[in-house]
Formats: C-alpha cells, structure tokens, sequence
C-alpha cells in the first residue's frame, strides 16, 4: 500500500524484450533452438553517462523480474528484494542502475513451456526445449546489449540466481567488473538434485498434468504443491522451524486424531503450497529445477579450479551458517577454487537461523557487506587488496 | 539363500498372537477402544529358567518382526537386522531369548487399517482408529505377558523403534531392566512432522487412494512412492549421496536433456518407491507417520526431564554423527534429562556418513558398544558404576 515511503523506488513496470526471432534463434546447450526469445525485466534508478553503473539482479527459482517497488498503488506488496533495493538502501538506485531479469523457461512474463510455440500456435507445453544456466544467461546477455551496457558493474543473485552470477563470471568476464554469488554452488548436491526429483515427480503423477498438456484446462495443483512443500522444507532449517512452529498444533492444545492437518507447522506448508500453485506453472517448475540439476561450473574438466580460471571479476561470496540447502561448505569451495586463481575474492560466513531463507531475511548483515563491497570493490575505482 | 553360515539363527518362522477380543478390548489413547487385536512377532534364541535373558527389540516405521533368520530355504533375504542377531552376534541368542514384534497400525501381519474390521466384515481403512506410539507399547506388553515374561532384560529399537523403547521405559519401568534408543529423539521435530505430513499429502491426493478406500482395487502408488522417496532423501546424508551417486548420469556420460530419470539418485530413489509399494500400505504409511508426530514425551508437562523421573531402566544412548533427521542433539536432550533423573545412562554419538541409516549400517561400532552393555550394564548383576 505504502508507495512513498523513504527507500522505495516507488511505482514500477515490468518491460519486455523480444529477440531472436526465426532465423537467428537462440542457441541452446542441448542442440536445439529456442525463438522468439522474450525477457521480462525491470529496472530502477539511473544509468549513468558511461553506463558505468549498471547491476544485475538475478532472482531465484520462483522469483520474478518484480525486485522493488509496487506494481499500482494499491499493490499489497512490493518486489521480492524491496528491502535490498532503493535509495539509501544496500543496491542503492541513487548511485546504480539496477536491472532485475527474469529467465528463459519461467513463467512470469519470460519465454517458457507456457509460451506459444509459434510451429503449432499452441503452448509448447513439453516440447519447449531443455533450457540450461548458461542458455538463460546467454538470453540475458541479449538483454544487456540491447540496453547497449557495455559491462556490468555487477551481477548479484542468490540461490539459483547465484548460480546465474557464476556462469555469467564464466561466460562473460570481460563484461562485469563484479560478482556477488550468495548460499549457492558451482554445482548442485545430489541431496538438491534428489529433492527436485521428488517434486518433479510430484507432478508428473498428477492426473491433471496429462504429459505436459494442462493449458486451458485444469492444472496439476496437487502435484506442484506438493512439489513446493517439500522445497519450504529444504528453505528453512531444522532450528527456525523449531521456533517457527514447534510442535504447536493449529488451532487448539488437543490433538483432533485425525489426518487433517493439525500441526502449525503443516498448516504452513499447505499454505505454501495452495498459494503457489495460483503463481507458477508446472511445467515451468519442471524445466527450471531441471536446469540446476544440470548446473555444475566444475565441468567438462571436473576441475572447478581449471573452469573458473577464465573468471576476471571481483567476488563477494556469501553464505550462511544453517542453510543446508546450499550449505557453507559449497561457498567455500568457490572461494578456494577463485583464491587459487589469483581472484580478488571475499567470503563471509553469516550467522543465522533461516537457513537457505536467510539470502532473503537477514537484510541487515547483508546490506552492510554488499554496501561496502560495491564502494570498495570495483576494479574500475582501483583494486583494493585490502578490501 | 545361505542359511547354516555361522551366526545365523537359520529358518525362523513369524508368529501371531491375538488379544483382547470383544468385549474386553484394548483402550487407545485417542479414546476408542481396538480389538481383537493380532501382533506379529518372531523369537530367536531360548528363554532361561528364570525368564531373565529376554530382549525386546523394536523395528522402525516400516520394518516388521522378521529381524533375523531366513522364511525358507531360498529366502533371498535374511530378517532387516539380522547382522545383529545371532549366535555370537550383538544379540547373541546363545545367551538371549530376543522377541521382535511388528506394530498395530501396520500391515505385517498386525492389526491395522488394511484388516477386517469387525463391525462391517470389510477393511477397517480410515475407520481404523488412531494409534500413537503409547498405544503400540501397550499392545506389546500383552503380548510379553502372554510369553509370561515378568521382566525384560533390555528392550531395544532405532528411529521410531526408538521412540517405543522410550515408551516402554516410561510406561513400564519395572518390567525392564535395560534400554537401547538408538537413533531417536523423545519428541518427533517440527522438520520431520514436516516430512511426514509431505508423504502424507502425496498419498492422499493420489485419486487410487479414495478416501482410503481401495482394497481389493488399485493402491496408491504413486502417492505411497513418493511418500518413499521423500523418506529416503531423509535417512541418507549430504555426504552419503555425494560417495553414493555423486552427480553421476545413470547408465550415460551425457545428459539427455529429457525428464525421463537421468541422475543415478533419481533411479536409486525411484527403484526405492517403486518396491516399497509392492510391500507396505498407504494407509498404514499414514497412520504411523501420524503416531509418531504425536510422539511427545516431555508432555503432559513439558519437561522432559519431570516426565523421564519414572524411569528405572539402566540406558545406552546412540545417535550417528551425520543423522540429520534424529540429529545427536536430541539424543543429548534424551541423555541430559536421564543424568538429572540420576538414571545410569551411556551415551555414544558413533562417527558415521552413512545418515540416520546408521543405525542398520555401522555394525561394528554398534556391536561392540551394545556387547558391552548387555554384558556389563546389567542392574541384575548388580550396578557397575564404572561402565
């Protein structure tokens, strides 16, 4: 409701841009080619003269291209990252021009299973083509030249939009100065992989989903919101939600012996769960936890050292200490592995109960490394070994 | 298929015992009443004169009283934990009398949703009234009753079978003299109420399941897989499935780029559910999850501590280092609130990555630890204070 109030960027629209229309489609990792390509994005503040200022925000699996701001007066809500993002604040849109892009694959304004497979003039549905980290940051890319950014000062995600910072560093280092991957990997743990299995199973199993053709018709929504459960699971940790919810039952002190939920704490995952299936498509959850399963920096040589030799950037990397998801182990080797490559890298461990949630909640820790490594970090100002 | 290899019990053969029979039937916690009631148990071994060497050994949510020996000759098989037991074995039944029986609420050969209730001639299904981990020691006392064993040298279980040693040492504390919870906690965490209430929603939306309804038509399977492979993920840990599967690719180098199982832990967890089907009942998966979520045993006060005050039982406390869904600080809860009581308690945290499957898998470690304490720790050969 509140659109004014100091920090916020205010009134925001998401735009679109279109390119590699047949002929010059977008080449894809698994040999296929994908276009039109359509990117939904925002941005917030200004570009300077020299474009010198420009920041990418790459969100997470359900994010969107909505970081900051309020969509119309009236929105509820503001952008996923509104405490991170606007004047004053750590991505500061008096001095940066922030830019939040959504990807390939989503469904949240971007090309994805859900698009109009222009061959058939039908939703692709499943035979929208295995989209990988890389196609959707080489799809991003498109978007940067169109916005004629020469380099990006910085790129900045978390979770798997931390693994969009890294291969973004590894593609392209000559055109980002900075990076700053947070509670993510360089590639994703079995553990990860075998909890999107189970939701992508999840969903295949509902009667609904129907080999992918669901468009116009009912949606599985008792598949993906089972699939989303068991992710909440994996975002909080064992402590939060012991102080979350404890074994309090919801609603009353006596159990009612029966299977409708009466733990507060499944009370919330159904929630979660109800509420995400009116937000996100299936098959777009199918594809996307797809494409981190695939992500591994480590590949082909199996040496993540080797792959990340070609990296030019300064890193902050940042993890923290109950994410089990990402946990801090996996940060770590991005840091070593940068370290022994002469990468100008910082690494900060920060303490908290949230686990993987906390790359959203503990803004205060955050705010204050990303403040003074985007002061005190740019190559462009002189490299600060001290920093 | 061996069956006279040295350690083995050989051909053992499930027993059944039925009790209380209308009208004298068994008083639930959930204020119905169940009967007649059937349990499931093997023995292994021979009781002494004095009725004095027998252990009780509880199985886990899915395990059954077949916990050593072979069915038949060709049994591909031998019993879940029959490692363990065995002449010369950790449960040497050259000097113990070992009774292993199954659970009501079950489907291996107990009382439970899937058998005929009495009332209507057909499956009880969701009439089946709601058992808790109270309600299953009550049963089983029947059952140590009729065998006309006064006093239990040890009563033993890991995971939930845990939770009823616990139970037991509560409810009867005269009627054993020894306690092994091993990989357990005296309060099921709101993270793996969490787990259980995922697996749950998976059956339920299954639409085989019909409100419970299906016996005799197709099961749940789809539900009850997933349900398994959510368990799974649970019982191994980060660093097992990293030296189990690692990110490799199921029978190919490179990926597909379809959504057809590709990882080896997506086969590994697939192949778990789909042979769990083939041998448990959704229905019962649905009541024991529920029972031990109600597991609680600090309540009606509170304090764990004030409730254990009853406890008579010598204890050896076992919790594996990478045990994530019994993690060994519950096991310490359990430890700590015993020492108050003055209750003379080992504890042993046994460094493994195996996960909570630890508990099946570190034999060794679990031999020795549990050797010495059946041998030394026995208050009817008076107290060691130095064990």
């Amino acid at each position: 409701m509140i659109t004014t109030e100091a920090g916020s960027v205010g009134i925001v629209e998401t735009q679109h841009f279109t390119f590699a229309a047949s002929p010059d489609e977008l080449d894809l990792e698994c040999g296929l080619k994908l276009g039109p390509v359509t990117l939904a994005y925002e941005t917030y503040g200004k570009m300077n003269a020299d474009k010198s200022n420009c920041i990418l925000i790459c969100h997470a699996l359900t994010g969107d291209a909505h970081a900051a701001g309020f969509h119309t007066p009236d929105d509820p809500k503001p952008g996923w990252w509104d405490n991170m993002i606007g004047p004053g604040k750590a991505f500061d849109t008096s001095k940066y021009f922030i830019i939040c892009s959504n990807m390939i694959g989503g469904c949240k304004g971007s090309t994805g299973p859900g698009s109009t497979n222009p061959d058939t003039g039908k939703p692709y549905a499943l035979n929208f083509p295995m989209v990988t980290i890389p196609d959707m940051v080489n799809a991003q890319k498109a978007l940067i030249d169109h916005l004629g950014i020469k380099q990006l000062m910085c790129v900045v995600g978390g979770s798997m939009g931390g693994m969009l910072v890294l291969q973004w560093a590894m593609t392209y280092p000559e055109m980002m100065r900075m990076a700053i991957p947070i509670a993510t990997s360089a590639r994703l743990s079995p553990q990860a992989i075998a909890f999107d299995a189970v939701g992508r199973q999840a969903i295949m199993v509902d009667p609904n989903w129907n080999e992918g053709n669901y468009y116009g018709g009912p949606v599985p929504s008792s598949g993906l919101s089972i699939a989303r459960m068991v992710g909440h699971i994996t975002y909080l940790s064992d402590k939060s939600m012991h102080s979350k919810f404890g074994r309090n039952l919801q609603d009353k002190v006596t159990p009612d012996y029966d299977f409708v939920t009466e733990f507060q704490v499944e009370s919330y995952l159904n929630h979660q769960g109800d509420t995400f299936v009116k937000r996100f498509d299936a098959n777009s959850y199918l594809y996307i936890t797809k494409a981190m399963d695939y992500f591994d920096l480590s590949q082909p040589s199996g040496e993540l050292r080797k792959e990340l030799s070609r990296v030019k950037s300064a890193f902050l990397v940042v993890s923290f200490s109950s994410d089990w998801l990402f946990p801090s182990y996996m940060s770590k080797e991005i840091v070593s592995a940068l370290r022994r490559n002469n990468v100008d890298v910082s690494y900060a461990e920060i303490q908290s109960d949230y686990g993987h949630d906390a790359f959203l909640l503990e803004v205060e820790a955050l705010s204050r490394l990303i403040e003074s490594f985007l002061e005190y970090a740019d190559p462009m100002n002189g490299h600060n070994d001290d920093y």
